[in-house]
């Protein structure tokens, strides 16, 4: 009789989980029943702000693939609108609600794969009736904020609240949309993701572009008119606006893990082994926004939603129960967005990180050009590295710039994976041609500098 | 009483050696003499082509550094239309005459930096009285054919001879100067650089552009009428032009070196250390076009004449002169390119020079797109990866694609530099976000498909 594979969650990480392991074992072998309680399977959340921007002009081009296909291709029960309520370990019994036909189901699991991912932080204030107050995590978020944009009376003003990747991603939406934007942000800086120093290009970007940044500054309640929202709340007043977009960032979803007996690590997050096995707990494997995982540089345990880990970790997960052998080698925090024309990229530890981790460190940051000067097109590109002292190995590395910035971060980052000194990356061997990058590719020239810094010290 | 540094050759190499040289010895201690049998001091060889197109308007944006800044601010004796002819290693002289003035010197040192770059490659048919036949190495050369392109009777056809980077890049730039271009490759297919299935993509886009390739075809002859060039001679026939350009590459400029008893290496350029020194002959280092350096990956010595090594090179070089330590780390290959708005990045080694040093691999070749699938823009990326076997080590990596394709190869470069497994490398934390990236990135999903490439082995 065949082995019976439940999949709570039906995006990148629990598809990607199902797949694999469907690869590797058949339907006689392996039934695969997965319940995601919202529309969609597998769909590009990162995608969401340039929708509503208008420049990816169809819903549909986010969905990476149908049910249908996993259906078909995949043999995967694939149950939409499912929404699993509880998970009993003793009688490895899932209960799910069916959201749409009402009812509830019971399906018996040997296996379970946990991968629930995350849900948006909604600060008591968000809960309104009032309309025109949006997150952004699915979807039907986002068609339901597109829908606020177009109808009548059409909004002219925006408060986004909360400056991470995808408060700033909206508020570049919506001021390409025409409206009139404030971010607030209650750290004294958004974009935090990187330093102080670096974050204070994006924010000059921004205010650039139109936006009002208001940092340092929090949200307490929202004021509302005729059913609709109206203002924002602050400590230095109200600011008046037509429609509130929540991007206070995500936390893992664990309620259901946590009310079944499945261990947190100290993130909050679902501890997995190397294997995204749950340590302790017989045959479930979890994977994507609902764990946490090791960061190389930190040794920490580190929860960082990001699509790129969910797919890798899915894929991990995957194979395992397939009966093949794989790991999840851990993260180092790279990252990269942009402001319209501004790129930004980060990877590995920022000055707090590698402060809490106990490093002792230099920090550098260089100016250079994405091209060779005299090469049409060139941009300042500004790099900044965070290297350990005395040993030099790189810990962390920043980037912003005009153009051809943030995908240079990979190069750092694959240095960094690798446990490069700076000394070392001084000697890459990368590729130069003028239109390219100049004779001393930026990378190189920041490495040097941070090679300086370090003998400065006497080290 | 001060020691005498003498640099020969004052181009990347040779000037970079001696301002760090300079950094850390004053005049007191070291004099410093640099002769230049050009023009110029450090100058941008692999801009000449942009600004031969138009793209880079001025000559003078090519020039990195004048002699004036050389002499004021490091103090340094430069000779510039100085060509030193002769090289005593016993009695520690060298032999410059002054090509402008007249006349000889002779200058007595106790290091000599040798620095002398590489001489275009120029076969026989290509000495002629005839106009309108240009190399394209110095500013010299690039400001005859810019005159000869300009005067009357404007040239309406060219034929480029050389299908390697400049010879491609000098191809581009003519057609977009509004010329009918031929371009004449001896091998089976220019861009040489890259294996033939990838170097099929180059060819395919040259000829979209309008460029007419020939290959296979060797060029015997010039035809001339009334003291200008007419056509090149082939075996199949003349093809009629007004202008040729010679683009065959270099080799190390080593005459004066030989004649001085400076040994070579294998590959015909001089040999050096680590360090940039000589073996054998005290006090004197090389750096630059002139020398050979390790190829990380086949552990052979290879001459690969490029700025960006010279310039790494001449800094060593400097450094170890001026009493410090650094070494040169050897090269791994790594170059990127365009046509038009097609990007090619190569690194490591190519099939026929993997199976030249011995190695077994397998090579995959895979499709991806810059951005993900839905974003505006995302251009198609083919990645090709050689994977030894059993170990999986990356050997070589090659990137074709329309957009944010070579500077990829950095991230190709570091892993192979760091001696990654492709295995690993399915693991690398690179920046994903839609405008930057498919949520598995080009060089993950190339890497996968090695992984399976090997998996099918059986290892």
């Amino acid at each position: 009789m065949a082995q019976r594979l439940i999949v709570v969650g039906g995006d990148a990480a629990g598809m990607a989980a199902a797949s694999q392991a469907r690869r590797r074992r058949d339907r006689r072998d392996l039934e695969i029943v997965a319940f995601e309680r919202g529309h969609f399977t597998s769909y590009s959340a990162c995608g969401i702000p340039y929708w509503i921007s208008g420049l990816v002009p169809d819903r549909d081009q986010l969905i990476a693939r149908d049910p249908e296909t996993f259906r078909t291709d995949f043999d995967i029960d694939v149950r939409l609108r499912h929404e699993v309520t509880g998970i009993d370990l003793d009688r490895r019994e899932v209960v799910a609600r069916d959201l749409a036909g009402g009812g509830e189901v019971r399906e018996r699991f040997d296996t379970l794969m946990y991968a629930t991912g995350a849900v948006p932080i909604k600060p008591d204030w968000a809960h309104t009736d009032a309309g025109g107050v949006f997150g952004i995590q699915t979807l039907n978020d986002g068609a339901a904020l597109r829908d606020w944009l177009e109808a009548e009376p059409k909004p002219r003003r925006a408060v986004v609240v909360g400056g991470g990747y995808i408060g700033v991603e909206m508020a570049e939406a919506l001021i390409q949309r025409g409206l009139t934007v404030t971010l607030v942000e209650k750290a004294a800086q958004p974009m935090s993701t990187v330093d102080e120093d670096m974050a204070e290009l994006v924010v000059g970007a921004m205010r650039g572009l139109g936006i009002t940044v208001r940092a340092g500054l929090s949200v307490t309640g929202l004021e509302q008119r005729d059913g609709r929202v109206s203002a924002v709340v602050t400590a230095e007043g109200p600011i008046p606006t037509d429609v509130v977009v929540l991007g206070l960032g995500v936390r893992p979803n664990v309620a259901l893990a946590e009310a079944a007996g499945i261990p947190l690590g100290p993130s909050g997050a679902i501890r997995v082994d190397r294997r995204m096995r749950v340590p302790g707990v017989e045959d479930v494997w979890a994977a994507g926004d609902c764990v946490e995982c090791l960061h190389r540089v930190s040794g920490m345990p580190v929860h960082i939603p990001l699509g790129t880990h969910a797919n890798k970790q899915g894929r991990v997960a995957g194979i395992n129960i397939g009966g093949g052998y794989a790991t999840f080698a851990g993260v180092i925090g790279t990252a990269v967005t942009k402001v319209c024309e501004l790129e930004v990229g980060r990877t590995g530890l920022r000055e707090r990180d590698a402060a809490a981790a106990g490093f002792e460190f230099v920090s550098v940051i260089s100016e250079s050009t994405s091209r060779a000067g005299y090469y049409p097109g060139a941009r300042p590109m500004t790099v900044k590295l965070l290297a350990e002292k005395p040993s030099g190995r790189l810990l962390g590395a920043q980037i912003v710039g005009w153009s051809e910035a943030a995908k240079r971060i990979d190069t750092l980052a694959v240095a960094l994976w690798n446990g490069m000194t700076v000394d070392d990356m001084t000697a890459l061997d990368l590729g130069y041609a003028p239109p390219y990058a100049p004779v001393w590719d930026p990378v190189l020239i920041a490495a040097r500098k941070a090679v300086d810094a370090l003998a400065a010290l006497g080290r």
